[in-house]
């Protein structure tokens, strides 16, 4: 069952909770803003259904309030900063907006950031950048939760990568995790007894299956393109582990909880070309190129990457946001005891 | 049939070759030092069996042999440069070792190339970056020939993407189309009368297939990870495009061959931060935990990224490469007609 909440509400509500459970005023209110954002992108996932489980996480220590990130070593326009174990989303803010600013004094600036925790949406800084005009280049590493291609045990992590491009008709905003699908669009899936439009990971023999049910079993997601996603987020965790010198998916593997993980911000500012026309016009070629096309299902379109994020928000933004009444009630009983 | 050939004989065989068809005597040396390196790696079809074509584009005048890429703008660690239409792999160099050149002074360093040509081996340059201790992220724009999800029409090119990291024990080079299967593994499949192992594009129907006859026929290969190698795709063409002011897929798509392609050089200098070792010592865990594992196939083995390729050049280089007679046979006649 789902309510309908405005986002004015759960603003505030979500200030409310997140001031009771010791961050300042000012970090409640970033943490509010994005959990809501997240929400009004239609990714509840990793905005309001989440809020429960970052509190648990509060509470047992994994995720610390009164921590201020560090910068730790520079070079030119590279920098590394520690989060020490705070709010993900609070180190996430500071580090995309650092890398901006080395971005729009050098081109280009890279941030990359150790001992943080799960930003949630990771599209949101993508979005930030775009919003100053950016491109923005971004992932983290995660706990093992896919094989290496070849192997059968868990060995990397979905590594969520952003690329972003700021656009006046709406920002372009890759936001994509290694596996093919994520663990919250399985159980999705799985809720409606329905099976996965492609093979999605592994079942208990081993083989490739549409099952959802079978894969949260083995938690055996299937990287995308095969051995070429397991590269791919390979090397993502190689980048975010040297780069910020923190701990990589083996490290955080050895832990019962994910925990510090490391992440990179790479910014670069294309405004500092006097061409700003010319980089839109040749923008909107590319795209109604993809969308000038002859669709696979009938009544079907192309999505350019961020499109469907930007429809979901201006919808929610006018109907209120369906939420699931159970995470709503929680949310609530936190607040209140 | 294929004959054998070490590459001292293909590298002189080469430089003479090159030097015939209006190449300086620096650049001659240049082109055939990069099309035998393919070869060792293993790759003919970007190395020894690219080359006759690479002449018929020489003689139609898409490529040109006697200018000099050059820088058109520059912002801190950004710099656009002109390729003029010249050699793909010359320009290549050029960048590559710019993008080097501006790292080792800002930690980080990024080129944009426009008008450009076919770079061969884009693993090449991420070995280049990483021979200077360096990362390297890079990536070109292609002619359109792949679909974008949702759509029949090949709009998206298959835009290959490199992710280099330097590595004492054997450097980590990712060098992926967004293509499940590139056209050339198809045509091998092809050859001998076999099925592709996963669906690699759709056939005359609109239908996913193994059958690589169909899929060649269509000219219309599956994105890697469905939805997600198509978006990927369409951010990268759009950044090659907007940060060199260069054509896009759609542009490139307009004219009856490929030509004049953008391509972005991202270099990052890790080395600036003193603990190389600590570094070394978090890859190889990575690397070592993607290697523990319960083999899926008898006997098998997972690989990081370049490893392969190291293993190729390394036999290559003891026993020669094996390439095709018709191929060695039509470059010989190039030289001596």
């Amino acid at each position: 069952m789902t309510k309908t909440i405005q986002s004015k509400e759960m603003n505030d509500v979500l200030t409310s909770l997140f001031s009771k459970y010791g961050f300042t005023d000012e970090k409640a209110k970033l943490l509010a803003e994005v959990h809501t954002e997240n929400t009004l992108h239609g990714v509840n996932s990793h905005g309001i259904n989440r809020v429960p489980f970052f509190i648990e996480q509060l509470k047992i220590g994994l995720i610390i309030t009164d921590v201020e990130p560090e910068k730790v070593e520079s070079f030119g326009c590279i920098e590394r900063w520690d989060g020490k174990l705070g709010s993900g989303v609070i180190n996430a803010i500071k580090c995309t907006n650092r890398a901006i600013e080395i971005a729009k004094e050098n081109g280009m600036g890279l941030v990359a950031l150790r001992n943080t925790n799960h930003w949630m949406r990771a599209g949101y800084y993508g979005w930030m950048m775009a919003k100053q005009n950016c491109i923005g280049i971004l992932f983290t590493n995660t706990e093992p939760n896919m094989p290496a291609w070849g192997g059968k045990e868990a060995r990397l992590g979905n590594n969520p990568l952003v690329i972003s491009i700021s656009r006046k008709k709406g920002h372009i905003v890759l936001d994509m995790a290694m596996t093919q699908f994520s663990f919250g669009k399985m159980n999705e899936y799985k809720l409606h007894k329905k099976s996965l439009p492609f093979d999605g990971g592994w079942d208990t023999n081993g083989d490739l299956t549409k099952k959802p049910e079978e894969i949260l079993t083995t938690k055996s997601g299937l990287p995308i393109g095969y051995w070429k996603g397991s590269a791919l987020s390979m090397v993502l965790d190689i980048l975010a582990t040297l780069l910020s010198a923190g701990k990589s998916t083996y490290q955080l593997g050895l832990e019962p909880h994910e925990h510090g993980v490391s992440q990179v911000y790479l910014c670069i500012d294309p405004s500092t070309y006097n061409d700003l026309d010319l980089q839109e016009k040749l923008t909107e070629e590319i795209i109604a190129y993809t969308k000038d096309i002859t669709p696979t299902e009938p009544n079907g379109k192309t999505y350019y990457p961020g499109e469907r994020s930007l429809i979901n928000k201006i919808k929610n933004q006018k109907e209120g946001m369906k939420v699931s009444e159970e995470v709503w009630a929680k949310i609530i009983e936190l607040i209140n005891k």
